[in-house]
């Protein structure tokens, strides 16, 4: 078969009326919540360093850095942007391969589209491609690549980038065999680099080289033109029993965007169907913290395991700690980043909500699910059975819901988060990106 | 165990003095062959493409670009030297891996070199040390990395490069470590990209993507401490059955660069003893072409297999005929790059030369010798065995046969042959290696 010539075939000769209404806003939902991570990760020490690193040898500055004042080439732009929206692990997930999907072809498209000033509709029709294949390339090698210790998100990503910056580059379809090409002996990225700030470095490291890619293969810088399925190639080199028919099964008429998830909450997933149903029981009942005796909260053993520290001192351990998700949850109406911070883990009343609560692990429940019950001090007892989480595929959060975790993740920087939810709600009605590229780039005072 | 702790470490100690003299010398003849592959490389079309697709993102000119009077910042100078050193296949080759080890790691220090003014001294012991390292990586994943579709001058380069790179920065045991780490999570590099010009561009990525991750981890940023040896590290991500072992047995006793070897001839390796036959017998008895009847070569079959084309029409071609290597070698006694270009192999002398040349497969001999036989058409017969040809480890380039490469692969260029030569040679005696650089970068007219 000859996978990578349909894929670049298909990529090159995409028309925007091609693409769903339905997609065209779900890509505009997946590019929201993709620049919310990255102004929520803008100021981490790991972005300082590069930024530092790599500023010295950047060239002509035509690209924003998001959240922050500094400008960097489009090259080094769609690196740093890609590194700050990953740190956090607040971003987008593909449910059927644990993709990131957006974060290194977001960054890619941004820095390109401003510096070429791409029309807004054409950003979102290449963001869209290159998240398909990524995705769907993805599909091919899962799940022995990822299990295999291959950071998926990078090394999938490449190929992302590679279509996404090509499409934006108007490439043919040879030259978007190359550009994939290119990108694909570029892919690298091991598990093993998680806990380090090269767990984010891997996706800006892919940003940076799939538009790499595509550059070159503009000028005709060849490759060969079966990369991906080739005997010495990405699928059979990077996995076991890749299943190629994935990359093109049923391609142009369903889009892997459909499996894209949001996170409503920055801390272990396994913890989201029960802090969502904290939340709605207190909403339902407008709980207070002192009217709560004991919460008593079901999950899978796995769920526990993964998340069941019992004392957590740092945010980074609340991120994997039930009882103080909870806490925070019941006590203020919300599980954002401000819930996960080392000062919040020692708050006194968070502590102290936190000993009321009690998990078991129940093998009847899905991993995904919860049960909480939560009896009160005056004798009740309210309980929500939470089969499926807020911000999963079948409970996704609301366009509103993307937007309140949009005014979180931006407050700590200084750009107009309405601004910016607008222009990208409008985004396939701008002229020239470069307004919206500039508008995400205002230092904080 | 800590295979990259102690690495690191031993790169980060390693002192000069610690360097045997041999060593040292056989550091400036893979540098010597090296600048001589770039300088006869600089002007391919896939240097052009680089050059032009990269120069509008780069940095401040603070790097020479070889055979060029383009100038660069460090990262992409890196980047396109090894490009440019990688073209003719004409580089050293590490004799157990097949690593080209000279190609990313010399690029790198050339190019960092340059920026930081550094000592030749220091260059050169960087250069050694990088060149350790990508061997003894190589050979702890071989020959089931290379097997599986890794090009493995890549792989292991962008691991070296970093060593190298982070030696010349002088970054302590700690920094080190992520240096080899923030590499390893870079690490790629497909052999599907043979025949294509992104087969060099594996190495001009590794060169410049190791040279990243030096400058990161001098400045802090962290990666996984266990980078090759972790469960999900690179060792046992990109190859089955990594023999840890060879990472660090003996180290600073032997020295990969005692098996390193250099081409005399750019075509098939498999035909480097006939040709060295023909040119011993051509020279021992004078012989020129009107003189010869026939000419009678064995060789094992596999390398008339790889090498047995009979009617070469371009010099890609010619270089895999013994036909067309033997007519050369005789003609002109040489085998040179002038001797494998299209109009040579359509030239009437060496196709009626050629016709004289009759091989025969023979099981006895291994796959590097061969035995010539010429009957010449006075009646007499001359014979060589040739059980190891020059360039090999057996039977290595002398210092005035790298010498005479050099100037035949410097001749294409404005470069001063001879002065190149002269600030090899006395590499560690020079006090800023950036007059070295700068002569290696000049326009031809």
């Amino acid at each position: 078969m000859n996978e990578t010539r349909i894929l670049a075939r298909f990529i090159a000769e995409s028309q925007w009326s091609d693409i769903p209404q339905a997609i065209r806003h779900e890509g505009k939902r997946a590019l929201l919540n993709w620049l919310g991570c990255a102004l929520g990760g803008c100021h981490d020490e790991s972005v300082d360093v590069a930024l530092r690193t790599l500023q010295p040898f950047a060239g002509k500055q035509s690209a924003s850095v998001i959240g922050r004042s500094d400008r960097l080439d489009p090259l080094n732009a769609a690196l740093v942007n890609a590194l700050s929206s990953n740190i956090l692990d607040y971003d987008d997930t593909h449910m059927k391969t644990v993709i990131h999907p957006s974060v290194p072809v977001a960054a890619a498209v941004l820095a390109l589209g401003e510096h070429r000033q791409a029309k807004g509709a054409d950003l979102l029709h290449a963001f869209i491609l290159g998240i398909e294949v990524e995705c769907r390339i993805g599909n091919a090698v899962s799940p022995e690549h990822y299990a295999a210790g291959w950071h998926i998100t990078a090394t999938c990503g490449v190929l992302g980038v590679a279509a996404a910056a090509g499409k934006l580059l108007g490439l043919d379809s040879q030259r978007m065999i190359w550009a994939l090409g290119i990108a694909a002996t570029q892919a690298s990225g091991l598990t093993a680099m998680m806990g380090s700030m090269s767990k984010s470095y891997n996706m800006a490291h892919a940003a940076k080289s799939g538009l790499i890619a595509a550059l070159l293969a503009e000028r005709h810088f060849t490759s060969s033109d079966r990369a991906i399925e080739a005997p010495r190639g990405f699928a059979h080199v990077l996995a076991a029993n890749p299943k190629l028919d994935q990359i093109t099964d049923r391609l142009g008429q369903t889009w892997e965007l459909s499996w894209n998830a949001y996170k409503p909450f920055p801390c272990g997933i396994v913890l989201h169907a029960a802090i969502d149903g904290c939340l709605e029981l207190r909403e339902a009942h407008a709980l207070t913290a002192d009217a709560i005796e004991r919460v008593d909260v079901r999950l899978h053993p796995l769920a526990l395991d993964l998340a069941g520290k019992p004392a957590p001192t740092t945010g980074l351990e609340g991120k994997l700690s039930v009882y103080h998700a909870l806490a925070v949850a019941l006590l203020y109406g919300k599980a954002g980043v401000g819930e996960f911070t080392d000062e919040c883990v020692r708050r006194p009343d968070v502590l102290a909500l936190r000993g009321t609560v009690d998990a078991t692990p129940d093998e009847s429940l899905d991993k995904a699910a919860a049960h909480v019950l939560i009896a009160l001090k005056d004798g009740r007892t309210v309980e929500r059975d939470v089969p499926y989480a807020i911000g999963s595929l079948e409970k996704p959060m609301s366009d509103r819901a993307l937007e309140v975790k949009f005014h979180e993740l931006a407050a700590g920087t200084a750009c107009d988060a309405d601004e910016l939810i607008r222009l990208v709600w409008s985004l396939d009605r701008i002229d020239d990106v470069s307004t919206f590229a500039r508008a995400t780039s205002r230092e904080r005072q």
